[in-house]
């Protein structure tokens, strides 16, 4: 559709909301921030301009048409958790700038990579260790690994095309789901994760804490990291098993690069101090942002990042931009009553059936709406709150819908070539013709829904979270 | 000074201030904030690290150290006033990218730049008209003034060296003292102009919004910009007086840019759509943000600029870093009692002296303090505050001190070849000696302070502001 198509369509839907009679039990206010929402959100799926602008044009509506005051437009540009992900942005800047992420990728795979099977889990581990500290799964996926599995590829004469079934494809294939994984293991591992931990305290007021996400992931993602490769492995086999070229491979690579520099060792020390601050946060009581900070704080000092790489760097600026302007009109969507009023309203509908059925279904289509967007932020911030409030209404535990759908938002990104901001990637190295691209994302999406919900809400049951 | 000294020097002035014994009648985090308050600014002025490291820095210590929640310290990246200048170096960046700032001064010259003196008035009002919507002084004298005034030096043959006097050394000096007088005319014409508007909000609890910066600064504006090139001309004449040749020299450019263009058409719009919203926002009680707002969504919309355009730009986001950095300090400085507590204790060691001696000499030391500032920021950071405050309990009336410390805060500017990011740009060129550079700095200065608060004065108090 055109630009100008596209917007009119914005501007129209939009309209036709804000003008229907506003429903009984709703504040116009709530009513009419709805139709701006919608309107963005329409936007960001339609993507006539950039994520970031759109979001900008939906809260300069809502002071516009005063349903928000300015401050109340700008308020969530101070929210702790967008600078939780601004400052992670500039950690994954620090992994790519002292090339410590392909070191790790490297190391591993000199240590084990001798099967293709093996290689396929030595970049789903490399995923799994940035992910912490990379909340932009497309510049883990695709700036930092991306390179890595295409180099394996021509390794080992596995060339789209003919050859494409040698390696290639398998790992291309792999390592794009374990991305998929990966990015819903912890809050900082995909730029949308801490937009859904917001909504869920907006919406439930519930707390979901960085250590919490990542304790409630890890036993379903550790099951998933180690089932998806060898799942795929069955499903859709390389034809070449044994590969040990490749820890020569990895070798020379790292011999090329020497010994780990300052800056690296650095960033290594950070990350892992990181880590275990985040990780114990429920303990230190030590805020996540405040840990960022810190990290950042001592990057700048040593030089790692200058200030320069830090404006230099569009991730952060447009994540701030983008979920400052759609977290403020989500909070407050919640705040004016929509989402209580949404959901009171769906589950009443719903007419007493019982909260497991309800959720399942919620949860499927939930995850297979997903066709129908090009973007993980667009999905949550589009069905997320209303979705878990109408499960929460129908009954549900309050942390088993919101982790569920939490974790799903990113498992979803596995189904098409343009879910996510590594699939185009992935996909357009040409290794995977787009049928079979599908196929296996579906059967990855079965796979992971199985051991996120079944396996995840055993482990959830076990933790207490229900 | 050494990066490391700096830093060093740093620390342990913070950690002195901080464990200095919290003087009687302040909370201790007060007085923590103070240290690690003065600590950022004592950075920013030896730079061992750019301004928003330092600001980051200092935040991140207060929340550290718990002399201020997360939330306290990020508080002011929602401030609106903050995205007031955001947005208004988006629209800075739109005169740039189209042209339309050099334009603007090519028309006036071609209409009547055939004197050196008329040259001189030229790029004043050239800037003068840029201003409102130009909040780096920098990007408006260095990136659309600059360029013009050097090549008019080389149109006439005036060349660095011994030919300097010609034309050139008259302009470079004229539009270097005329760029600090704009920048004072308008909140929006200097980044920390909306600094110093809301410090004075936190501190002295008076608005000062964008149409009551720009009245007031109105009649002493325009009178200094009258005033400022026949002074130079007097005491600093070129050596060549009649210029006709530069009507030809803005035809012929004007004439390689053909017909104004569409983009260039909409910029003007937004440019004196902006204005009008502004300077009326008394009365229409639209937010000046809110109109600096809509005027970014409409040049994203019509594609004037582009979302990358925005995040290219890194003006924006280090102002919002820096900005957010020290606002949210200095506005806690203010509420924790810091603040009334200095200018309580201040003014009552001054003992009865009358206001009016007392008001006189906070001014002549603010302005001539900055012989040791580098950036017009960090002396508003700085000094402002505690200044105003003094100067208010020693008697002066609040308007009176806040408006003419906000003035002069753009004015000293003028004094030196390293006082604002335009300084070494127009001294840079070579047109005019040090010893030269500073004299007619020292000799604008004083007339600046004339017009200023003497004449700035009587219009101030026409208006009722005291």
């Amino acid at each position: 559709m055109g630009k100008w198509k596209s917007f009119l369509l914005v501007t129209l839907i939009g309209a036709a909301i804000w003008f229907v009679p506003v429903p009984a039990g709703l504040k116009p206010q709530a009513w009419h921030l709805l139709a701006i929402f919608v309107a963005t959100i329409i936007g960001i799926i339609l993507n006539p301009l950039p994520m970031g602008a759109m979001a900008l044009i939906g809260i300069t509506v809502c002071a516009l048409t005063k349903t928000l005051t300015v401050p109340e437009a700008l308020s969530a540009f101070a929210d702790a958790t967008i600078w939780l992900i601004v400052c992670a942005f500039l950690f994954a800047r620090s992994f790519i700038k002292t090339g410590l992420g392909s070191r790790i990728a490297y190391m591993l795979m000199r240590s084990i990579g001798d099967s293709t099977l093996k290689l396929g889990y030595v970049l789903c581990i490399s995923d799994l260790i940035l992910a912490p500290a990379t909340p932009s799964n497309t510049a883990r996926g695709g700036g930092v690994l991306y390179p890595i599995v295409r180099s394996l590829g021509s390794a080992f004469d596995s060339e789209p095309g003919p050859t494409a079934r040698r390696v290639g494809a398998y790992l291309m294939a792999t390592q794009f789901q374990g991305n998929c994984i990966t990015s819903a293991m912890f809050m900082t591992a995909m730029a949308a994760n801490p937009l859904a931990a917001v909504l869920a305290k907006q919406v439930l007021k519930i707390d979901i804490s960085w250590g919490l996400w990542a304790l409630a992931a890890s036993v379903p993602g550790l099951v998933a990291l180690i089932v998806m490769p060898y799942f795929l492995y069955k499903i859709y086999p390389p034809e070449l098993k044994h590969t040990p070229e490749a820890k020569e491979l990895a070798k020379s690579e790292l011999a090329k690069r020497g010994a780990m520099s300052t800056p690296e060792k650095i960033v290594l020390a950070v990350f892992i101090g990181a880590l275990l601050l985040w990780s114990t946060s429920s303990f230190t009581k030590i805020n996540a942002t405040l840990v960022a900070l810190m990290g950042v704080c001592v990057m700048l000092i040593t030089e790692v990042l200058t200030w320069q790489d830090i404006l230099d760097d569009k991730g952060p600026w447009d994540t701030l931009m983008w979920m400052g302007g759609l977290v403020g009109m989500a909070g407050f969507l919640n705040k004016l009553g929509f989402i209580p009023w949404f959901a009171k309203t769906v589950s009443a509908s719903l007419g007493g059936i019982a909260w497991v059925p309800a959720l399942t279904i919620l949860l499927v289509v939930y995850m297979y709406a997903h066709y129908g967007f090009a973007s993980l932020t667009a999905h949550v911030t589009a069905m997320y709150p209303a979705f878990i409030a109408v499960a929460v209404a129908a009954g549900a535990p309050p942390f088993l819908a919101a982790l569920s759908m939490a974790y799903l938002s990113n498992l979803c990104g596995g189904l098409t070539h343009y879910s996510t901001g590594t699939a185009p990637i992935y996909f357009g190295s040409g290794y995977v013709d787009q049928g079979t691209w599908w196929k296996l994302g579906f059967s990855a999406s079965v796979v992971n829904m199985l051991i996120w919900v079944g396996i995840g809400g055993i482990w959830w049951k076990v933790l207490g979270l229900w």
